[in-house]
């Protein structure tokens, strides 16, 4: 089949499963089904529009009770959530943080603010996530312990946390992660920006670290406008979370103590009222996803060369961005699936659908060229078939 | 007059301005009489809830047209406007920044941010921000050009900016600051996140340094649930002040670039919508709180030894929050004010109103406790003897 033939077919099948784009269909739009506005205008009505109010922490508990993380703290957006995450696990300035290269800048960003350095890691094809073999591997090779410290012995820094990503709500093999991690006592925060409602052996993503982030952004699969959360099985870290992201300020009547250089990093309430109108539809977002999945694997799983992503074994995943990968002939290049790719994503964006390709690895932007790395064949081979398809929460609404 | 009766004149006269305080009367609450909700609807609706959307452009343009900066960039809040125009004003590691020792805590922080260091100032009693002259003097003292660049000749740090703070909403004197800093080549960031409303000289504060930047807060003149913004006059700026906010994305309609370590700063539309709402009821509540101001001032003048603070006469304010200084009896020691500033406090609160001391000055904070600083005489005394009053905009609503 020719380039423009498989474009073809692609539209075809978009719409067979979506129907017929009236308007633009966007790979991910928000959709508020429930007591959303009911929430805001009782905000408003409160006063208590900011960092302060009861819509905040009834969001906290609304998270907690459906990850049943025992402690959530609700914070401005995802990357606000990974730095304070970071600086709690004990990232500090000159220290190295292994992340996936195929994944949101954030991840990387977060990382820089604590003043240490990205060291990139490859994928799974499993997963789309971290490889935590092949980590290992890497570890073994670069790893040098020095006062129970693992340092990376090629840059001499130390190696103060690995960073997974649930890469479109699919959960890395968070048993394997750890045991490589624990084995040089490397702490793991999550993120899990993306697979709030992805369950990994059954136990929520972002319980599986020392601490684990989601975000609340406009794309995913609920929004409060800008938001995020910070997640821990640790009273003391919660605690210290609320205070770090909160200005640091000692809790007294009026005055103005604070203890550490902190952030103003709270959601504020009318975010959080958004929120909680949200989380009342999650479950419904979840099944919508999963059977939006569903359609699309039979749909196109017609078409040669096209592979839809489908989530591993132990993963119940929530299919935030349903994903095909173009497998198309065994001697392509990558280069040539790359053309393929941007003809398929033209044509569709023609017939009125919005797709989208993964992200550049991290390692090829200019800020990041010159960090560490480990070889990153599948990452690299990942980037170039990946194509993302429409996955609002709302597309298969009734 | 003893400290109880000075406590009791103190009620009595509070009273008189505000009324009976049926609920407690808060420092500063939220009000929303115009239409907050309607734009909060419509944001739902539109689905466009996150970081793009219109309600975000027009509320930029809103704040543009009022305080007639040509460039106003949305933000997250307050703390983020300071830190991203640091970033834009070549603010970076192991730089110092001067600031004053009297103001909320976030200003220092936001330099931490940079890797910079916060240098202390003074403060003036006329306006109670920054102290032009005396920092003058004291730059005399400690600056050493070296290549053309100012340099703190005790730390080797070089000072990289000053950052006044236009304190309750009461305009620092910038012409005179300008003369000092311009004589060094010191970059002026203004945090007018008080002082929304204030002009100089009739140009809005934000405007007068090379960037300028507000706070949304709740607590604020106007509230987004949180927010800030970054003004300036400068077009690149401006440009760059966007991109660095957003993630340093590149545009384009489908590829993940960026070029930059950016941040997630940008303000979400559903806050946009609000600040739109509270855009249009901007100028009465400065009307408000200058009647409030007025009617204070005649109220407390009755009282020996208060004094209400006036706008300086270059100055138009805002009266974001209202206050009086108590000036008891001329050999009275700090501690001694502080134990009156205090006691009048808690006779206010048991009477229903909510009344505040100033900040902490800041190198009493055990992080900011051994950084440099000049001589903080009339910060000192500032801080015991300022005694904030309740000053909401809706309190002198019809
Ligand atoms: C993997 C990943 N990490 C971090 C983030 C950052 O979250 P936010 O946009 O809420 O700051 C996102 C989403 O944007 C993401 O997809
Ligand atoms: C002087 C000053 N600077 C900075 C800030 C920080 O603003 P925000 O709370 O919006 O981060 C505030 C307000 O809280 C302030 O009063």
């Amino acid at each position: 089949m020719s380039e423009a033939e498989i474009a073809r077919d692609f539209v075809r099948v978009l719409k067979s499963v979506l129907g017929d784009a009236q308007t633009q269909v966007p790979l991910h739009a928000p959709f508020f089904p429930g007591k959303e506005k009911a929430y805001l205008q009782d905000c408003l009505d409160s006063t208590f529009v900011s960092s302060v109010g009861q819509y905040v922490d009834r969001f906290e508990r609304l998270i907690e009770e459906y990850t049943g993380a025992p402690h959530a703290v609700a914070v401005v957006n995802g990357t606000a959530a990974l730095h304070a995450a970071l600086v709690l696990a004990g990232v500090g300035p000159g220290d190295e943080v292994i992340l996936p290269a195929l994944t949101f800048v954030a991840t990387a960003n977060a990382v820089s603010y604590c003043g240490s350095v990205p060291h990139f890691a490859d994928s799974d094809r499993l997963t789309l996530g971290l490889d935590p073999l092949r980590l290992g591997k890497h570890l073994e090779a670069v790893v040098e312990m020095r006062d129970g410290q693992p340092f990376n012995s090629e840059t001499q820094r130390r190696i103060a946390a690995v960073v997974p990503v649930h890469v479109f709500g699919h959960s890395v093999d968070m048993d394997l992660l750890l045991e490589v991690c624990g084995s040089y006592g490397i702490p793991i925060v999550e993120d899990a920006a993306e697979s709030l409602g992805t369950f990994y052996k059954g136990r929520h993503t972002g319980r599986l670290g020392l601490l684990g982030t989601l975000s609340f952004n406009g794309n995913k699969i609920i929004t409060t406008g800008g938001g995020g959360a910070i997640l821990t099985e640790d009273a003391e870290l919660a605690r210290r979370a609320r205070h770090l992201t909160t200005t640091a300020k000692l809790p007294h009547a009026w005055k103005y103590e604070h203890d550490q250089v902190g952030f103003n990093y709270r959601m504020p309430n009318i975010n959080a009222a958004l929120g909680c109108g949200q989380m009342e539809s999650l479950e419904q977002f979840v099944n919508n996803k999963r059977r939006l999945a569903e359609r699309y694997c039979r749909a196109f799983g017609e078409i040669e060369g096209l592979e839809c992503y489908v989530e591993p074994e132990f993963s119940e995943s929530n299919y935030w961005l349903n994903a095909v990968l173009l497998n198309r002939a065994s001697g392509d290049t990558l280069s040539s699936v790359r053309a393929l790719r941007n003809k398929i994503i033209g044509s569709c964006a023609d017939a009125g659908y919005m797709l989208r390709p993964v992200w550049n690895l991290l390692p090829t932007l200019p800020m990041y060229q010159d960090c560490p790395r480990m070889n990153l064949d599948c990452a690299q081979n990942l980037e170039a078939r990946l194509l993302c398809l429409p996955s609002g929460p709302g597309l298969l609404a009734d």
